[in-house]
């Protein structure tokens, strides 16, 4: 039976594009179909100034084309004065903190939470939100868990602080956010499908890892649930993340699982498997508009139960990207862009 | 300070060796410093009876040159008759049993334990040792620990049976193994030393890739103390599985490591880092010697704290295998065979 859906702007609320050629190729790939995304900040040099913010905003508008876009820029965490923050605060959307190599590219993050406090006071007290990723240090199935004491902490302390719990991972991560009325959440595409099952239970799948990584059934079980009741805190956010494929089939594989051209279907062929098609507006667009008091440019997506061959590889100029999905054939796929 | 000790005939009592070229070039990276190892059956087609058993072994006799070297031949588990074990019995060491896909070329294996007890029953009347890949087909985590209770099963219902948890890799097993008096075990070098963390922790590597997966810090460190404190039924069996680099560093790698070229000066260096050197004769030989009552050929291996460089790879005719520690520095090394 033929179904349908339009969504209003669809928003990617944790996207990474990277830069020079490899943004060229990412960019339009997200452009043509989400209304605006939440571009990290985590280049080399990190964005962590109001002069290399806008730069790069620049070539993201110059890489997307002709798509209408927006580019809800993030500023990289590190300790900023008043001064910085005022004037950069129109500029962006919030702004990143990375615990120091936590993630690709992340070397030059906060070693200490607590002696970053007075820039956590500032936001707080100017309502620039704090993206967080949110991993210590410790055993990679149990980083995520750890972090929690600090988002606990940080929620209370400055509870007048939006803090955005990215990427999270786990059912004890879903609790936290029921917690504190301060934090929020998103969550990925690939956290709702797989677990480190996929990744490492058959054979190893490079395409498929990412920092955090993959959890445990009942984990994703939980993300699921949240995002399919669209949990009113809960925000698509991608974390797609295009590395060139010598980066990824390769002894020592990095993180980031490339998932922007296909979101879209996807989360509609999964909304639509559990019953919960209408739910997936919420998730994918109105939470976002709502938590971040944004209002995007307008673009009507419609996705039908229509079958998508994914190709194996989305190729710009020297990249050779690979997606989540690559070679398979999806159920849903995107029939109009309005 | 100058430190050695010299170790009487070591037994590797899990070994992959493979068959034509790859065989060529592991057989004898064993065969040098090892008096015996028990060689496993997975080729394709699986070694399941013994015609295949015994042309294996000359193959293996033939790739193993001019070394001292006992293969102790497993034969793959499926429902055998009286008389084929019978006759086999004298050529074999043991009846390895796969659960069906549970890794490398076991498409063969066992679906339900239950329903081959007749052969368990007969392998305990002859007194022909069970091993077992004991692993569920559940989430990537759990899968030795959810077959544990098969092990309690199995031990209790067949208790003249000597059933040996093959490549056991968590604190529930060594508690398991406590359990049951014809229990008895073997770990890998890896399993001693890494964890998930090492895997895909940082970036994902496929040389340490294995099934059992490297479990969690507490799951190594109960592993590492039954070793150290040369617990009476575990034995080293170095699972090295030789792999040709490109089923490693590629989309979708096979699990296995190759550790047999280094195992036993890094077991040397582990063992002496603990203060534990004096117990290293006992889980390499001495132990498996006991529980197997096999004479191995003798064999002095001296090993000593002078430093050596691991290889990038072991190369042979149309093979390239690399090694676990390629290219970094171990502590000790084989300073005199005799």
């Amino acid at each position: 039976m033929p179904k349908q859906i339009t969504l209003r702007s669809p928003l990617d609320m944790h996207l990474h594009l990277r830069d020079g050629d490899m943004l060229k190729l990412a960019a339009p790939l997200t452009a043509e179909s989400f209304s605006g995304a939440v571009i990290m900040p985590n280049l080399v040099p990190p964005v962590d100034n109001l002069d290399r913010l806008l730069e790069y905003k620049q070539r993201i508008v110059d890489a997307v084309g002709q798509h209408q876009f927006d580019p809800y820029m993030a500023l990289f965490f590190r300790q900023y004065s008043e001064q910085e923050l005022a004037i950069a605060k129109e500029h962006m959307i919030g702004i990143k903190l990375y615990p120091a190599g936590a993630t690709t590219n992340s070397e030059a993050g906060v070693k200490a939470i607590d002696a970053v406090e007075p820039t956590f006071k500032m936001m707080e007290e100017m309502g620039i939100p704090l993206m967080v990723h949110g991993e210590t240090h410790g055993f990679v199935m149990d980083r995520e868990k750890e972090f929690l004491e600090s988002y606990d902490y940080l929620a209370k302390k400055f509870p007048k602080l939006n803090i955005t719990m990215e990427h999270i991972t786990t059912a004890d991560a879903v609790e936290m956010l029921d917690k504190h009325e301060n934090l929020r959440a998103t969550v990925t595409l690939q956290h709702l499908i797989i677990t480190l099952d996929d990744v490492a239970g058959g054979m190893l799948d490079p395409h498929l890892f990412c920092k955090p990584i993959a959890k445990r059934p009942e984990d994703r079980e939980a993300l699921l649930q949240a995002a399919l009741e669209a949990h009113p805190r809960l925000m698509f956010g991608s974390d797609s993340a295009p590395h060139p494929i010598e980066k990824k089939e390769c002894c020592g594989c990095a993180a980031g699982v490339f998932t922007a051209p296909i979101a879209i279907a996807r989360l509609a062929q999964l909304f639509d498997k559990h019953d919960k098609l209408d739910n997936l507006q919420v998730f994918i667009s109105d939470n976002a508009q709502k938590l971040y008091g944004i209002k995007p440019t307008e673009k009507l997506i419609t996705v039908t139960n229509e079958r998508f061959q994914v190709p194996p590889a989305y190729v710009g100029h020297n990249q050779h990207v690979v997606p989540m999905h690559a070679n398979e054939e999806l159920e849903w796929s995107i029939s109009q862009i309005g």
